[in-house]
């Protein structure tokens, strides 16, 4: 049928470039492709940079268009809230490498009761994580999955297995992506501390799923030991590509607004990466022209976290 | 006997009409606001029935445009995928009465490598639970309350609640939509037979829940009395309107194919509703033109059903 056969990518969208660097400033461009997940040089952060020169050559009208075109549509793999805003988020990943479950396009809503209870005329929720696991980390796990799919299928890297620690949505999410590009997963998870239904997910999806006497910073550990082996690729949020995925979730929401920025946003805060991202999709529309003001961001965090 | 006569369109853009009638072929139009869910004449199952004449004034193409233009778009209440489709659903409603949450526009995702497993080239699965509850049953909750919504704005009908009886999916869906417009919603259940989870649903939604000292039948005996009370609306699936929504499944695949029609479409039995829903669907779709021919349809049933 129609939609079966992803299509090539056309030249058209080639020239854009991604890589990654240190969030300090240390020297160096590092291909999407590594297998570390620190700068070489400080061991801090990477974050994923953009030749915002080279977007700058379409004009933010001609943006707008582009992504409204392929909103929801068919055409793989544009249809995916992420992948619909492909140059901004992973340039270079071929089409047919994509692992993809049409993340993104969630609802937002008009929260009318509830703002009116609260005094706000205005109030809309985003609900990311109507997806294909449940969760928004379904976002940026299609963009780390295709990357590690893409060194497979390119023979760049010999990725044997991707690995994580966690006690829930990353597991979750990371076994759903690997098993569509049947790539192994691997799962580590304290003993005893998560519910059957954190671990069905991951199981179900074929994920291999190891339960340690310790705690998460425990299996946090053992996973930073085992991705610094060949072949072994880390899947934690300190890998900076899950990041590109969620920073879709602001392009999205200007997109759902007619392309108007709403006031304030409050997100959840959790290891602040959602709220990393989300800043991170404001500031690059902002630079790009397709907004000319950003939106003021409150951080919520449970009294318990 | 209550007979009424269907709503008149009163807006231009308005000029489709729908109607409930006997599936047995019992004389008689009746609205789509009454409040009775069974045949006047003979008790038998009642269906929305369409003026085809006046959808067919549109050619196929334009009807198609059409639905591509509104898909996941932020047009109230276009962008949903079952209000998408308005006129072929419930065309007398008026757009500020319409309580949706963006059903609909699920994935339908190629599943490669089940269906190479099954030695099949081309194996899709639509997942229409990917929805604000988690289950298709918003698909047709949301033609239900709208229609419920609809009445008391008018004023045609006082409807003080609308009362279910479920174990779970349809009571969640029913909550939530009720929540949305502020109406009140009675669920009723057999005490001490559904999960935690199963209530927390319908709880967390506002509706009044009622375990009581019964089975699923019991509790279905006693919401079709309380149905007979004035003002008293039924959300159960006897309830014709909710298959109007869930009837945009079909024609939601065969958009998501490019308006190519599958060769199958393997759907779960459960009450029939569903599969009525589904072949409703392809059935007007070839009535209009849309598609030149059917789909083979399979019901699977769990053995245990």
């Amino acid at each position: 049928m129609v939609q079966s056969s992803p299509t090539p990518s056309s030249v058209s969208e080639r020239p854009y470039r991604a890589w990654l660097r240190c969030i300090d400033g240390c020297p160096g461009e590092h291909s999407l492709d590594s297998c570390f997940y620190r700068c070489p040089t400080c061991d801090g952060l990477l974050e994923v940079a953009h030749d915002l020169e080279a977007l700058r050559a379409r004009s933010p009208a001609a943006w707008m268009k582009l992504f409204d075109e392929r909103y929801k549509r068919t055409t793989w793999p544009y249809g995916s809230g992420v992948w619909g805003k492909k140059e901004w988020v992973a340039p270079s990943i071929d089409n047919d490498s994509v692992v993809s479950l049409d993340e993104g396009g969630t609802n937002l809503f008009w929260a009318e009761r509830y703002g009116r209870a609260l005094g706000l005329d205005d109030l809309w929720v985003k609900q990311c994580g109507n997806s294909h696991t449940g969760s928004f980390k379904d976002l940026g796990m299609t963009v780390l999955v295709s990357v590690v799919n893409h060194m497979i299928r390119t023979g760049k890297r010999p990725i044997r297995a991707v690995v994580c620690a966690s006690t829930g949505d990353t597991s979750a999410s990371l076994a759903a992506y690997c098993a569509v590009a049947g790539i192994p997963a691997v799962v580590l998870l304290p003993r005893g501390k998560i519910s059957v239904a954190q671990m069905v997910q991951p199981m179900t999806n074929g994920a291999t799923v190891l339960a340690l006497d310790t705690d998460f910073d425990g299996c946090m550990a053992i996973v930073q030991r085992l991705a610094q082996e060949p072949g072994i690729y880390l899947a934690n949020s300190v890998n900076p590509l899950r990041l590109e995925g969620q920073k879709t979730i602001s392009i999205e929401i200007v997109q759902q607004f007619d392309w108007e920025v709403p006031d304030w946003i409050v997100i959840p805060g959790g290891n602040l990466g959602n709220v990393s991202a989300l800043g991170a999709g404001f500031l690059m529309m902002l630079e790009l022209g397709l907004i000319s003001k950003l939106p003021r961001i409150a951080v919520a965090q449970a009294a318990a976290a």
